[in-house]
């Protein structure tokens, strides 16, 4: 560290006092960004820094995984394109392509599974964005067990998750038109559920407006919520809960 | 009837044709209206008229209970608070006062209990809502099944009412919240079920509107929705599918 | 049932307490499966499971009908575009296809029309919700009426229905702009009305939600609504009500 | 008229050039309040000025009425509450107060009722709101016909009003909850309909939103529509299309 | 005209009393029928029936159209696209097609040019809509003055609009964005003024949804809005006022 | 147990076969309702059942308190009006009222204050809602820690809560107005943040909506949220996460 | 400042090199809060603390705005409520308290006014938000102008505050209901206008969202705009604009 | 001036009385026009006309900005898509296109870069709105510098901005989803602050309506706000008030 050098140069007047605090008074600004640097190392064991794909070229997706790449050994990317990963796939180095969750990992995945992360989904349409949640737990280092489709018109279907639901360390629920499945599984669990409403639907679902609402007010404590649609969000925090627990 | 009588007074010459024909261009709106009556009067005997009382002088109840009283034997006010009622109490004839529904029946009640409509509410705060509803289906001489405090969030106690739901010819589910409840007894149920909103909750419930919301976008078939905290509309809709089934 | 089988074998000493106990803890949830499987072959008989074909892919909707069709002797699909209809028409075994309703039907189609369910339109744009309805309830054995444009600025059309609406045992009606109609009917009908928005219009209609609001308020009691656009579970609903009739 | 005066004493050389110019460089501002005060005047004949009393103090409203009279010998004030009305009546001049529409007029009355304006009401609760117009176009020296509580449950009523309604130049419709009347009354109607929402309402009448957007999305031609009970500016408008008319 | 006929035929006993209550019963609709038919009569003289094309075929509006020609002398369309008008241009008679405004009309146009009505536009955005409007009401035998792009930012093009004001019978101000031109012009002017929001604009405009309720809420009274976009609403009701109008 | 009981008296021919079967056929809503509830006791090691006192009477909330407390040894109430509380508690055992979070805590603490839960607010008029979340964690034995009033205006408060957010397992962020202050700890932090929006503020914030959407909407990852004003719901999960973390 | 000895410390071994580095540590915090406080410095010369009393108890008020005089030398609270003001005026040193605005300025008040503000209201029920602006505006030492009442159904009313607009540096317009004047203000001038949408009006005013999107959609470019009836938010944005203007 | 003369001519007898007073009255149209077009030519000097080109024609833009070019020797063009723009640019005289900015520029551009205006983004998708306000205010002579991608999730990269906004006058903010940074700037800022929502994001982001609202509710003061995506309306008004700083 040069601060250490700089305060010995000054003892052996190599620095002026006047130098000295020139130097410091920039130390704020200096010192704050090396120690949320530190805290976004620490983070970067749990979670890298991800690259939201929507809305920029090919071009700009492939120089920040590769730019990503070269620093961490490995880069995720979300909501990448069909269309457009095939524009970049033959300029990437050793990746994996996720065409439901549209993510791509390139690098070395990791192999160790910890813990449980259940991730459900009320109707089929829901799967993409419950992909992208349970896709991105993995591609962290997280176990991911998926219950696809229970519904909530059929309760036997519901009843039929509860031994996954006992085995979860947090339950991603996915779920649009009324919303109904986080509360129903929030009721059956003790541990955090993480409600993400999806836009799918018509009519009042008024694109996940109506999901979001039944969520926020969810009977079931223990529930929470995210953005509609965000299953990266879902999967973020999961993450986190997941590798804290015991 | 005079249509008969001037007919022939016309043949008799007694009624000019001018006359009889002057008589005849008000009929449109006489014969519709008598014809409209007439589909009132069967109504009547399914539904009688109602008074609801809210936004209305206790003198206004008062006197619209008796004319009605007068030439029904019997009349329903709704939404009757306590302290109007007891304004009123000592001038109204035989009736009885429901004060968690906020009705009040004036005559004799209907003996003869018909059919089976079950009535549930998810929490303790839509009781009064309900007690509308199931009030109001009682007094029109249905057979009115109570199960109230269900919640979803303990499933077991959606499991308990089943049945419950096995014998009623129409449910009706009232919720606020996060609505949620419909769609569970509706996903359980082969008959019709009448989903109330209520306004009960805080926050982003924004006085029933997402309950709302979520009742309209149930994923069960065969539910269907009435206005926020409408108790008397789901009892009146509930009445006459009872009444009308096998 | 091997229910019986294993509590005899036990009694043979085949099996043991812990064997027998063991089956029984699963017994909750095949039971309960089971118990929900009949309510559903109840409904069945009233009303088959259906398939939302919007959102599928035709090779997805090709294979759910040909497996329920097997299970079934007969399947239904709503929301099928004609152009994915085009391209599964020739796999499929003997059925027919409702271009205006988007409805397939695969199997013999039922013969028996019982009671009576009228289908109302306010105009032209709201038909295709009206024959998604229609053409539902047809395929479920319900007799239909269709009375389309019956708009509400022109009254004398709305006399017109009269006839119709005595004969019904349920009626329901499509409008969008201002969803004015099913209070209209809702006033002349002593049997319940479902109320369907549709996203017809343009500026303040807001894709039904005025509409919707509209029919939630209606003054006329006996009228519920279901979703905006939701033919289908107006439909169901319908069907319900009118095969309990009397 | 001073600019005459100046403009002589300038050919005189009582006033110099540069008095003269200074002059009418205050002209612009000057002659347009004139000519709007002109056109204000022209407007007087049909429609005063008018206070709104809501949010203002008794003793505000006291001066401002009595400077109106002194000023036009009459005034009208909309929004009075009884219990202000009752601080200020004894220091006012003759006047005569309305209390259900909550109107004050002070002067002397105008004789005349010239015209045909109908004023036609949903139910009881939109009373109030529609006096304020009633009372209102009375007061200008407008003829005025009401016809309350048609509602629109029972066609029979509204088929009722259809002699008032050929008669009149401009109708005025007041309607809550679902505001389906101005449609129906506008379908049979040649002249203008004025459609009120009014905030009457429980659940998802939303204060009025509810009708508000029934009215804007009006199928029947020849409707438009004020703010939510704003019974004066139906009233006002009103007005000016009767006393125009043929 | 037959009820005289029937009735003579009843004295003559060529038809029996029982025939002839037969006949009468069916009077309410078939009067009913005749005399809205009256109505509607005369209304046309005033304004004819419309064909909305949006959402119809090229094939049924040229149905439409034929058969409103072959009844009336003449039929109008409005919302034509114009690549729907190439399509049936050839086979239609005698028409005239305006492509800003997307009306067209078949037959011998009025000549006369009755009352004056003002269109002002507050952008060249809200043109299309305006001329709907405008040429509507010149359909209709109107006399039109247009004064476009007026803005409010610039009052003095404000001030220029007032001689045209002071000629108008009535006014239509068509805006969106902020909506605000409509307040102005009402303050100008003494003859009604019908309000046209637009969704014209970006942002936070809603798609015409601040402008509507800027309008609604003008404090300029004599301004009456109709439904976002609705410029044949508006010319309606224009029309409707400007010719009753002495 | 009474299976094995049962079972070994089928055995012994003490029971039957058809009443073995009988009794089996009760058991799936047995068994279930055993097992939710074994799921329900271990659930309330970490979080006891909690009465929600607003709309409901002194009497009833007394009733519940003391039921609940003659069960588990410990009761808790939220939402107690300070007004209620006075009335009840002269009749409830050994207990704690805090005034600040309208909890109530009838029994003995929990001495043990395990993990660490950091609740922060932005302004002072957040602090009920986060009292509520913070007193609630306690009295489930979790240890929290709090920083209010930070506010985001001034960036310098943030840094100094940095310390803090480093310990923490859990974070709960309340604030109201521009619901800014959960992006920035998000932003700062590792572990999982509750963002909890507050009805706190005027204007445009619209009771909490606008705050809510912000967080909704939060940028940074790792932040979710609960509804608004919800303090005991975020308090729940924040409990079930910093109890099961390592 | 302590950090020059204690470097010089260092330099003579008072300090060794360990604990120097320690200091240095916390100097990011201490450092940034050292600057920012040096900002806010800055800030004060143009704009004090202050203090929102709303949702205050008298008491805390009190203490607040002591502390704040002791170390300023003056302190301002904003929406302080008459009945508060009752209650703390005797304990509080010199000061003064504005009742239309709700502020309460304790010190000595600055003598100078610079620059010039100019505050407009469309109406009589706008002052007391417009109040709020001015009287904050004067206390920070800012030469104000009000022209209030202008309304815009008088244009003439606008003109004649042209004269007001061209002498000023920055423009402060208030209104409710259309929200239209600032529109109207921005095209007649060149300097920056901030609007103040207000809560006043009823029905679709939506307690001042119309009249916020009105102005957020203004066409005239150089209109910004604060929160609804966030009159100290207008004054402390046009203060610093008329401060820093030459 | 004219005025001037025809005075002169009157002393003269050149002109009658009449003549003048006819003259006259036609003056405060004309002299209106001609001092707002005096305050607009000042106007001119700070900010000329602009062209909205969205929605225009290539033909019509380019009429639009030839004409302004010919009258001002230069010419601005906003929203400008670059298809449009290959249509007309071989027809234009010497300019400048950007394409992320979408304008155009057509003549000479200013040299002078008088005072400092500071354009910061949230994320990378809000530049364009960003490059609109930056580019239009360089275009109208104006020193800007550029901060994008700022986030707040990272509150180290937020430290860095510092410097620049000491040094600037005025500064505008874009941001999108949650709208965070302008609160976090507004809070370390002593000049006015700028706010532009964008439309960037998904879900409950509802196309900037919930980054407008974080922003009108920003607890920094010194914020306003514009409309959703109007880059050019905050840079016209930064314009306005950097060139009136000292």
């Amino acid at each position: 560290m040069n601060l250490q050098k700089i305060l010995k140069d000054y003892k052996k007047n190599k620095v002026s006092l006047k130098q000295l605090i020139n130097f410091l008074s920039q130390l704020p600004y200096k010192k704050l960004k090396h120690s949320t640097l530190d805290i976004h190392r620490q983070l970067r064991r749990g979670v890298p820094e991800i690259v939201y794909c929507s809305g920029k070229t090919p071009q700009q997706i492939l120089n920040i995984l590769n730019t990503l790449y070269t620093q961490h050994k490995f880069a995720i990317g979300t909501r990448l394109d069909k269309q457009k990963y095939e524009e970049i796939k033959n300029k990437l180095p050793n990746h994996t392509y996720y065409d439901v969750a549209k993510i791509i990992y390139v690098g070395k995945k990791p192999k160790q599974k910890i813990g449980n992360i259940l991730v459900i989904t009320a109707g089929t349409s829901d799967i993409p964005i419950a992909e992208e949640a349970a896709v991105f737990c993995e591609l962290l280092g997280n176990k991911v067990n998926r219950v696809y489709d229970v519904g909530v018109a059929g309760i036997h279907r519901v009843v039929e998750v509860i031994p996954y639901i006992n085995k979860a360390k947090v339950i991603i629920v996915v779920a649009g038109m009324d919303g109904v499945l986080p509360s129903v599984i929030g009721g059956l669990s003790k541990v955090p559920v993480i409600a993400v409403p999806t836009s799918v639907g018509y009519g009042a679902s008024f694109k996940g407006l109506s999901a979001l609402l039944t969520m926020l007010n969810s009977c079931a404590p223990g529930v929470c919520v995210v953005n509609i649609d965000n299953g990266f969000g879902a999967g973020y925090i999961a993450s986190i809960i997941n590798k804290q627990s015991k």
